[in-house]
């Protein structure tokens, strides 16, 4: 079925703000996914579709969901993916990196004009395998988006309030950190956000929701034209961003895969998102 | 040395109201920590001190300090133990029940005469023992305050928002789940609470932290003269209960077993109450 984190990001993003992803699929890749992508305001020119098949990948959660186990993951076309950017993507102000390798990252980053707000994701295997790759690419990112078993594992540092000091010394003035159920935190040197996590009477499928977060949390700041780098910015928009990413993380796990989002409103996020104000308030 | 969650409870509760203790030790129990209640204004009139042993515990905290181990747990004088109310107890407005058979905190709610907000804690071991008798007892408390395993098998369901509900049906018109450096929770039929765990720098000890959480959360409603009873309650005060019961285990955690009461003073806790207000406000 239709997946990925580029496919997730971009699909929680498109609530807030025309997206435009970077990705490969192979022949294989469904016309009706393409359609359903298009149909929610996301711009497929940068989507490459090459001979061979999509990556691919199934798992199962504990009874919990607070554990998966990965039954396979075939990389498939993705395997020699060299992210190439169509030129009208060049001068787009927000630019969000999803997990891969630190190079290819970087090498997206360096095909951009005056990008306004830069960021993305990482996980276990590159900061133990790729470690300064990943520690010179995060360098030029305004934040960093991680879980915290890697902030943990990429500061190496235990306790998160300490971890969060390393890795802001690293480079991003911005680390915002998921705690799946229990919530995320916004960490910058002037100050910290923490939100609960939202309650679900059922958690469906969580696969996806930490990409769900990453497309709330851009697309709403580049809804608002968030400018971290004109000098004065109100970082409650951060904290909103925070909560707007939580919101999108929340509805992805109450159907299957990607279907939430063939009936999620508009109007629904904005009602979370006072439910979050309502129950975090006093 | 100094501990037990009567101990705990008091001392938080003892930032916000006059606080009164029933409990029991052995002729081993410490004049200096007689003392040292008296001077944080806990009335002992209640303390019955008996031939034999104090009650104690020992244990071992995991590296990250979510899981201990106990080592040693001897009874002492507290098996026999058969609370009585001193008569000057009685008609207190306020009573928490510590974790005890629930047919001795039964037996200490029938002593009193007009209490206006009554709720207490139990363990798994009450909850798989003395089932039948445990919810016979808590069909008359206004709250329970437990943690989210517990909650999880009193209600005999693992998702915790219908967990809740079912408790919410036993009786208690307020369920406050603890998670420890996750935060706590409030339910009611009406309301949904939540806030994140306070994130310390370094967590010293948490033996504790949950019973320094209850008597925050009581002492303040003491002190707010909150009555549930008269049909016109403000719920938000439920709410600021909730964090003042975080920030009570939250300084718990600093210092080992009581240490931090030694020197905590009231005004630092309430510019850690405004810090709770300041990294949860969007």
């Amino acid at each position: 079925m239709l997946g990925g984190s580029c496919t997730y990001i971009a699909l929680s993003a498109s609530y807030f703000t025309p997206t435009s992803i970077v990705g490969i699929v192979g022949e294989d890749f469904d016309a009706e996914d393409r359609r359903f992508l298009t149909s929610k305001n996301v711009d497929l020119d940068g989507l490459e579709q090459v001979p061979g098949k999509t990556f691919f990948w199934s798992g199962v959660y504990s009874a919990d969901m607070n554990d998966r186990t990965t039954l396979r993951t075939d990389l498939n076309v993705f395997a020699d993916f060299q992210p190439k950017l169509p030129r009208a993507y060049r001068s787009f102000p927000y630019l969000f990196l999803g997990n891969i390798q630190p190079a290819l990252q970087r090498g997206v980053q360096g095909q951009m004009n005056g990008v306004r707000f830069v960021g993305g994701d990482t996980m276990n295997f590159w900061i133990s395998h790729t470690r300064d790759e990943l520690i010179q690419t995060i360098r030029n990112w305004d934040f960093l988006l991680i879980n915290d078993s890697e902030a943990r594992m990429l500061a190496g540092e235990q306790n998160l309030r300490r971890a969060a000091q390393k890795i802001l010394d690293l480079g991003p003035n911005t680390l915002i950190i998921k705690r799946g159920e229990h919530g995320a935190m916004l960490f910058r040197r002037d100050t910290l956000f923490m939100v609960p996590g939202y309650l679900l009477e059922d958690v469906f499928d969580p696969t996806g929701a930490g990409d769900c977060f990453a497309g709330g949390f851009v697309g709403y700041l580049a809804e608002r034209g968030f400018d971290l780098r004109n000098g004065s910015f109100d970082v409650r928009e951060l904290h909103r961003a925070v909560i707007y990413g939580s919101v999108m993380g929340s509805f992805c796990c109450e159907q299957f895969g990607v279907d939430r989002f063939r009936t999620l409103t508009r109007q629904e996020i904005d009602s979370r998102f006072e439910e979050f104000r309502r129950f975090t308030e006093f």
